[in-house]
Order: C-alpha cells, then structure tokens, then sequence
C-alpha cells in the first residue's frame, strides 16, 4: 500500500490529502490546529499528533502551509528526522524561499522538490490540473507516479527556484489578462452586459494568445522588425483607448505602463518595431 | 455588377481595395498621395483624381484613413456629394469622433456606419478577420452583403459610437494579455527560452480566458463572493510576484496597478471577494 504524510491542511492541503485517500493510499495527516483533520478522519487518514509523528509515518512528505516561513517553523524541530525521506514542498513562496527550504532539507540529509500548483483546491485529481516541479530530478522522478495522482506534472530544471519563479511568471501572465478583461469589461459595461461581451472578448483573446507564440520568437530571435502594427501606430491606439476610458469614467491606470514602455521604446530608435521589443523595456524603472 | 469606393489607401484600404477587385466588384479608389493607387490599377480598380470623383463613382463608400479629422479634411469639400450615399467609416478613432462624424454626414443626406476593424491587413477575406459596426442599422443590412466579402461582421448598436467603443475595449483587453505575457517571459528568460515557456503559458492563458466568463456573471450579477481565491490572498501572491521581479531586475510596473486596486477593494472591505469585485475600482484616480 502506498503512503504519503501530508503536513497542512488548509484548503490545498486537504484536497490533495482527499485526492490520495480516494486512491487507496494510507495517508498520514498533520495540522498546526488539528480542528481540521477531522473531515479526512471519516475518509480513512490518519491524524499526526505533531509533525514530526506526520514526517515518522512515510517516506514521501508533502508539505503545503500558508508560507515557507510556516514550514520553517513547522520543520524547526523535526530536521532530525528527516534522513533518507522526500520532501515534496507545495507551498507558495519566491524561488529564493525554495532554494533556502532546499539547502536546508538536503542539508539535514533529505531529498527536496519544490511544487508550484496551477490550479485550485477543485481541480486537484482533474485533467485540468498542473504543478510544477524543481530540485531533485532523481526524488522527482521517485515521487511522480505519487504525484500524478494529484495533477499533471512538469519538471522544470534542478534549481530548486524553478518551479516557483514558473509559477510566478504565470500568475503574472494571468494577472495581465485580468487586468486586460476588467479595464475591457469596464469600458463597455454602460451599454452592454459582461456577459454578452464575453462572446466579443474570449475568441479575441483566444486569437491574441495565439499571436503571443510569434512574439516569443522574436524575443528569442532578438528580431523585432514589425511587418503589420509597429510600435509607434500602437501608440495612438493607446492614446484613444485612455482618452476614451476618461470619456467613460473608467480607470486608465492598467494600460498606462503599456504607454510608458512604448514612449521609452520609441524614443530609444524602436517605433518601427513589434510590442514584443518592449521584453528590453521590462526593467527596473 | 457591385461597385464600391475606397477612399484611403493605407496597408488597410490597399487590402480592403485588393479583396473587393479580387471578387470582381468594380471598385474605385482614392488617396491623398495618388502613387499608393498604381499596384491596385494593375488589379483593375479604378484611380478617382480626387475624393469627390471617388465618391461619385458609386453608392457605397468604404472611408478608411489615417484618423478621424484626415475623414474630415477630405470630406470637407465633398459634403453636397454625399446625398443618398451609403457611408461605412472604418477609420480609427474615439466613439465620440464616430458620433460626431456620422452626425455630419446624416446631416447632409447620407446614411453612416462606423467600423471597427479587428484584424491585420493580411487577414482581410480570411474566417479570422471581425469588423464591428455600429449606426444605421438600416445602412448595415443593406451593405452587410458587401461587407462580409471583407471579413465576418457583428452590428453593435444603432449608437455610432459604439463600433469604437468595443473595438478599443477588446484592444485594452489585448495590451492587458500583451502586458502579462511580456512580465512572464521577462521573469523566466534568464533560464528558459520563451518559446519554450510558451508550451506553459499559452494553455494557462486559455484557461484563464475561460474563467473570465465566470467573473463576466459575477460583474453582471454584483455578487463577487469568493469560493476559491480572494484578493486578500492574491494579495500574498501579487508581493511574491513583485519580490520575485526585483530579484530577477525586471519591472515590475505592468502588475503595480492590479496591487493597488486590491488594497482599495480590502480596505472597501472586499477582502473576501473574487477579482472580479476590481470593476468597481476601475475608476479614475
């Protein structure tokens, strides 16, 4: 029989923790107030008195907390029991966190992945789901028939940072698009429904999607030479787009950094070129 | 035979001018600089000297220039020609330049359509190309037949406004997704290719596409409580996002707004809610 000890059980941590006990698994369970372990009770798990019972009962440790510094503080007192075990941490953090939690496992003799989850609690054992992984490729590889139980798996490389700078940049490349349907949605809402936008915006953003595949080439070309809409004809579609969300009483605040990049692109020799030339414009300001 | 005038022969006019000669329409054409007419002379069009002879030449006249007031300059001279014409503008602009353009031209006898092109040039004729149109709806079903030669057509509203409205709408929801890709390919580069992380990213953003449509319903329903992940804790992943681009020296500033909306919306006490409660802060500042 397959065992896994989960330590965290918030709203991730439980539904992995239910995800292995629908398949089979013998599962240790663990939480700083253990109030909620009670519902995975029912369904078979076994509840760790502390953290170090969770890490003592399997050899495949999945750690999903509020921060790293709650692992941390959780692991502070059980590094010695660590040896020979796989950590699996699935919590949410920076890279330089999970190289930190990496130098300390493996320091105290333990194998450590680092997973970035892209999905929620609801998706977890659905097709949807994706996480991301980085650290050890070999404890990796180990792990992953276990963790393809939970979601579809993507090693990312060795650094151990990997996964969560992966899933940061992803959650960026979201939050962009939100910030693209509110300002949109906002724009149009005095006269049409969300709802009836949406059949105007989704294939749209579809096609755009699609469009950001020729951009990366470009960036990894480093060749930005634009054949259709150049940097400086964006630009006046930015400025009807701020001039007319003050017409209608909407925010321009998502789309002006777009305009700030462009004008500093122009005025450094690229207005000829695609928006894909703005990844140098990227930096610091 | 059809007949139509072309009156602007930018990439797009060139394009639109090229596609109705490829569906053996007679077309005539029009610019302000008559070089741009001579590859379309080859193809069959014929060069009108000046606009008034280019609107003479048939009932329906397709104007697409460089902006609105370049409309207005070259119609100036023209306007006791227009009676009984059929205007479709499908030059760039404000909503409030198309409600004051076609208020000029109803007003000397001719029915106006403003068009809002969602496509390149190259995409004119292809299943891709979208032309929004909004005014007369009269005039629109009259030329729809016409225009659907061009690309697919969907009729707004009778507000002559509304064609650009939605037309820079889906733009901002466009420089939003650019906005995110551009911050997410510039977080990973350093070790990943970008057309590599695309294998990531743009199955994401198509997920992502789809649950707008459920934050579309919250908006139209004014109900945003969060079943999942509330801005209080996308707060939590905004600063790892920002932490993590000082470390890898990229900007931060296209996702420095979302941030700010989300601490309105908790101090509004919107902690709870989804994202989508943002489309009251989109306001200005």
């Amino acid at each position: 029989m397959s065992s896994v000890s989960i330590l965290g059980l918030g709203a991730m941590g439980t539904a992995l923790a239910a995800r292995f006990l629908e398949k089979k698994y013998k599962v240790a369970v663990w939480n700083r107030s253990p109030e909620k372990a009670s519902p995975l009770l029912d369904k078979g798990a076994n509840i760790a008195q502390t953290a170090v019972d969770g890490i003592n009962a399997s050899d495949l440790i999945i750690i999903c907390l509020l921060d790293n510094a709650a692992v941390q503080t959780t692991l502070a007192g059980a590094l010695d029991q660590l040896q020979g075990k796989t950590i699996v941490n699935l919590t949410n953090g920076t890279p330089d966190q999970a190289r930190k939690m990496s130098d300390l496992i493996v320091g105290h003799g333990a194998r450590y992945v680092h997973g970035g989850i892209m999905a929620t609690p609801s998706m977890i054992g659905s097709p949807h789901a994706l996480v991301l992984y980085s650290g050890s490729q070999q404890a990796f590889k180990a792990s992953e028939p276990d963790m393809l139980m939970l979601a579809k798996c993507v090693f990312v490389s060795e650094d151990a940072g990997a996964a969560s700078l992966h899933d940061l940049a992803l959650l960026s490349g979201m939050y962009g698009l939100f910030s693209g349907f509110l300002h949109a949605t906002a724009l149009v809402r005095s006269s049409t429904p969300a709802v009836k936008f949406m059949d105007l915006l989704v294939p749209w953003l579809g096609a755009m999607t699609e469009y950001t595949k020729r951009m990366a080439k470009q960036i990894d070309e480093g060749n930005y030479a634009s054949e259709g809409s150049n940097i400086a004809m964006q630009l006046v579609a930015i400025q009807n787009i701020i001039d007319t969300s003050a017409a209608q009483k909407v925010s321009a605040d998502f789309i002006r950094p777009m305009k700030q990049f462009m004008e500093k692109a122009v005025a450094a020799g690229h207005s000829g070129d695609d928006i894909s030339a703005l990844i140098y414009f990227a930096k610091p300001s």
